[in-house]
């Protein structure tokens, strides 16, 4: 009789009414103590959804290092399912008395399941199988980037719907743990701004470019045998993965959401060897940045290859590392740095990501408890790009004919864009056209695309002009 | 009577017993939300003891960042009693309704108070004070590096014994959330080792004589004329603030303690800027690093100025700024990097605590859930310093005779210690005595001492010899 009655202090701060009658008491397990004792401990039962690289990661540490997470915690971790769709080849890994299944619905319609973990990836399926958790009133923790950008909107709704909290912590930054400082670490500040290097691949290609002397090309070729690139890199090298961190950051950093298809992303592969040796002689290292500034009520979000202060922090985060270095009006800059992905670094946010669900699953009244909470009805509104003023790196090419600098110089002049320096080299040999790299003092984004426009127009230049932005 | 009924629920996961009747029930008030609904949301009622520079900046958080707290965890947190000896003096920070009084009692006896924060610092009144506040059941947070380093077994079990928390984020690292990424962000890893840039002093007068070529006293007044040394620097340049702040990570590396007063320090006044330019022309920037490295069921612990290679991230890491770059057996190489001191960073700190124990007092059975807890009977044995290997870098000042070289390479070579790189200095007009900097290959710091002993017998030598080790 004692289980139906709800005493007062279980309904007084609930925000998000979960039907009582749906929310299952947690398993407790007897255990001794040292001096003979029982006493009973709470026991977390788990399912995971995909077991590929980093599911396989998530579902070792739980298997092999239960002793250390219950003594740290006082809970016992069960991982009670695992679902993929191939149990057919060899794994390293045994299962041992975990049920493994290739249908999901042993997963979500398991009443005795508190908290689910997706590790499968892309859109379709995780999609549907994190709202039918999210349905069964399950917890549910994703390392799955692309999805939380890209449909934060639905999955934040329906978590909150149902009472649920959904934690990614290993969708940025990898094992680096840097969403929870930003949202329980920095929760007393204001966030004033952030500059991500998030994206393994496209760091390596730049630091082995900027080290090394090699072409975008070699140093790509070298990232895919050293397994730090996909066969298809695109979306690396595009910077749409570093743009679908960085939705998740502004989000958390704002407690609101961004349509990430508006955020303007710029990659790296224009980059040459030529312009990381002109960025270094300068001063600058050249990386890929995801930025987020926030301005009054909007958000100057962009992502693109940038020269950084070679004396700056950012500049010495090398190869496939990452790091995000963030302002706040408390704090000041801080900066969170490590491996932005790997097996291992991310089955260490994903368990880390468990053992806070826990925490809420103890809760008095079982609603869920996050600091920095993101509000899926508060979307933000993005500063246009052209209205943002940036420095800029400008690299062209053109025919060696007396006059041309001028011309140039006048088309920026005419737009208000000063030149703080400049290289034009002599031509050697029979080359048809010689390089002028410069740089600007800040000016308007709108004025500097007009002054591209016109130095496009002229016939002794080149296609490939390449305009980058300084830090 | 439905108060004083304990449900089966509150009983069974209590890992620290409680008096039941001791636990003060939260209160809570009614606030309107979009619907004009009525609901009620938990109060935290806080006690402040100290109200310098840290103090005045928890108690400003509290006082004007009240709504975003709120809006941001869905609880309100009600700075109740500020306890300070001087009332006096013109302060800017006006405390309104906030009780203001010069006895603690004020605090410690108030049944309504959840949280003690303490700001004093020091070793008394503070320590008596904050034991007085455990003995009463309430949550502490203090920022107070050094109580927490040398007291931290009576603080613990203290704690412990009386089912509550006590947290100390600003202890270390100032607003870096580094204890909160240790104990929870990686709390999955089994920690390998750490190294810390954790004294501001120490490290703005080593970045000044390495970018400025000062000498050390002339930066350590620049120091003191910029804010980041005081006027009695002894405790930051001797290297006994750092090793408070070690003491502390190992603890949380470990969930053991360590006798504090063990640690090998060195501090960093007898660096010149000689020797800062010898270490440049090698590679390396020095810097005072905190170290702690786990082997078998040891631990080295020490501190010490080191020579950092110039291309490692710590080496870039400037200024007053702090960092701690963490190893674990999942995730590698993590660092957090931010301000180690200051009002607002502190604040920042001091205030992520507070909603820390906030979400500890709303957990079912008011028992306190931390990941990575420091077990207050687990102590630590230290590796003795002569049983390591390291490095070494040796600068020493000899008359210009012929043959001196080969006496003090012989007695390196009898001690079983190598030579890497050597630098002797021709004399130049009249000095008497010409520099010898010397680079050797891994030896055991007890090798290398007797090395030392008897090079410090010559008669030809001068007796400040500098030793430091290299990273």
């Amino acid at each position: 009789m004692i289980d139906f009655f709800i005493p007062a202090c279980y309904t007084d701060i609930k925000l998000f009414p979960v039907l009582i009658g749906m929310v299952r008491t947690l398993d407790h397990e007897l255990y001794k103590i040292g001096s003979g004792d029982r006493m009973k401990r709470p026991v977390i039962n788990i399912g995971l959804m995909g077991v590929g690289t980093v599911g396989t990661g998530v579902a070792r540490v739980l298997l092999t290092e239960g002793d250390l997470l219950t003594s740290r915690t006082g809970i016992r971790f069960n991982l009670k399912t695992v679902v993929d769709l191939d149990w057919g080849r060899e794994r390293e890994l045994k299962f041992g008395e975990v049920k493994t299944s290739t249908n999901v619905e042993d997963i979500v319609n398991d009443p005795e399941i508190d908290i689910v973990v997706e590790t499968i990836g892309g859109y379709e399926p995780a999609f549907t199988y994190i709202s039918q958790a999210l349905a069964a009133r399950k917890h549910v923790i994703t390392a799955n980037k692309a999805l939380v950008a890209t449909k934060g909107r639905e999955l934040f709704s329906r978590a909150k719907a149902n009472g649920v909290n959904i934690l990614f912590e290993a969708s940025v930054g990898g094992g680096i743990p840097v969403i929870k400082g930003l949202r329980e670490g920095l929760v007393a500040n204001k966030i004033l701004g952030l500059y991500g290097i998030v994206n393994g691949t496209s760091n390596y290609i730049l630091t082995r470019m900027h080290q090394e002397n090699l072409e975008f090309a070699e140093a790509l070729r070298e990232a895919q045998i050293k397994g730090f690139a996909e066969a298809d890199p695109s979306l690396d090298i595009s910077g749409v993965d570093a743009a679908h961190k960085l939705a998740i950051l502004a989000a958390l950093a704002s407690g609101g959401l961004v349509d990430f298809h508006s955020i303007p992303v710029e990659g790296i592969s224009a980059v040459t060897s030529f312009d990381i040796n002109y960025a270094k002689s300068f001063g600058y290292v050249i990386k890929l940045l995801a930025v987020c500034r926030f301005a009054q009520n909007q958000v100057d979000l962009r992502v693109h290859p940038t020269l950084v202060p070679e004396n700056h922090l950012l500049a010495a985060v090398n190869n496939e590392l990452n790091a995000v270095f963030i302002t706040g009006d408390l704090v000041g800059n801080t900066m969170f740095y490590g491996p932005g992905a790997g097996q291992n670094p991310t089955a260490s946010a994903v368990v880390s990501d468990i053992i806070d669900l826990a925490r809420d699953l103890l809760l008095k009244n079982g609603e869920f408890f996050s600091s920095l909470t993101i509000n899926p009805e508060k979307i933000l509104s993005l500063l246009p790009l052209g209205e943002i003023s940036n420095r800029y790196y400008l690299r062209l090419y053109t025919r060696d004919q007396p006059g041309i600098f001028a011309q140039i110089a006048g088309v920026l002049g005419e737009n208000n864009i000063s030149i703080s320096s400049v290289v034009q080299l002599e031509a050697h040999g029979e080359k048809e056209f010689v390089p002028i790299v410069l740089l600007t003092h800040e000016a308007r984004e709108n004025y500097f695309n007009n002054a591209l426009k016109e130095i496009g127009k002229f016939d002794f230049i080149r296609p490939d002009i390449l305009r980058l932005r300084l830090f």
